[in-house]
């Protein structure tokens, strides 16, 4: 059984990665926008953990429609899940089981039940979150003993998850006063740079 | 890194003790009320998973406390998430890693999100939930993948789950128009009999 995991090149996807490696055939997914090569960190940690990738380009406006947001609320928030839904939607289309490395603590980007649901009737698909049951100091114990990562802040674009990109689109459209605004300061990324064979 | 497994025979903690095999030493856990052997069928099931396995008898007063629950709210919730969380803070005294086989859809036996920070803190303890990303169509196709199981109703007592011993528990105390008022009609549960290799 093949699934195609949504991946930014950080250690919680990465480890989803890893936990489903065993029972399926996986790869790994990027979502980019157009005019970025903002899927080269989730490129290089993808070989890294020796899984095949493959970078999907959001559509023009998917990414207009989530800026959109992020200026009308002034917060992340609605911006991010709303690529996030995309993106498993997009995903949907060809693979039968999609996942992605969202947490038990995870607020953002996340699905609601009802989302989860309607994502699975409308695309007959199986949307796994290897780590749902998994709390944040158990997945950094399993981390640390499957990989090496970097933590590095938003600006170094260290990561291809969401945030990065839609930072990098928004500074360009309304310049640093609005990445400042909108997002949170000191944000950290991880970035996987090496796998421990256990 | 060892992890324990609440596990009543079925196909759920089953599976979950199969996701966790290649990242933990996997070992599995039965409660039992005293005087009764009820934790057979999950005996047999821990010998054809090839999984080590302990039996862990309730003491008396939290049977009492969870037949009070049963009596006074005339429904098993309240009881059940009382054996499962002392079932889960037991195990949590000896391991550090504690796993159960509790899933996406599942409403009870089921920790909230403060009753999990509360175990884990006091615990000092990880918390798993390995199908808790999983709803119960993925579930159900990765179980057909990796054994074989059987579905029968509850009075034929072919789990060692808590609703079992408890139905069993309450019959010898008020009769078996206790057990019909409390316990829903027609309640099924699987249990493992054979695994598969892949």
């Amino acid at each position: 059984m093949k699934v195609i995991v949504l991946f930014s090149g950080g250690k919680d996807s990465a480890l989803a990665s890893i936990l489903l490696e065993p029972f399926f055939d996986v790869e790994l997914a990027t979502f980019a926008f157009g005019r970025h090569d903002t899927d080269k960190a989730a490129k290089e940690a993808a070989k890294v953990l020796n899984l095949p990738h493959r970078t999907i380009v959001f559509e023009d406006e998917v990414l207009e429609e989530a800026l959109g947001m992020l200026l009308d609320t002034g917060y992340p928030r609605d911006g991010l899940n709303r690529l996030h839904r995309h993106a498993l939607d997009v995903l949907s289309r060809d693979w039968e089981f999609v996942a992605d490395g969202t947490k038990r603590e995870d607020r953002v980007p996340m699905m609601t039940p009802d989302g989860v649901r309607s994502l699975e009737d409308r695309q007959k698909v199986h949307y796994i979150r290897p780590l749902a049951g998994y709390g944040s100091k158990t997945i950094n114990a399993l981390a640390f003993r499957y990989m090496d990562f970097e933590t590095l802040p938003s600006e170094v674009r260290p990561a291809s998850d969401f945030e990065v990109g839609l930072r990098l689109a928004l500074e360009e459209r309304c310049g640093q006063e609005a990445v400042f605004r909108i997002f949170p300061a000191n944000h950290m990324h991880t970035r996987v740079v090496r796998r421990k064979s256990v």
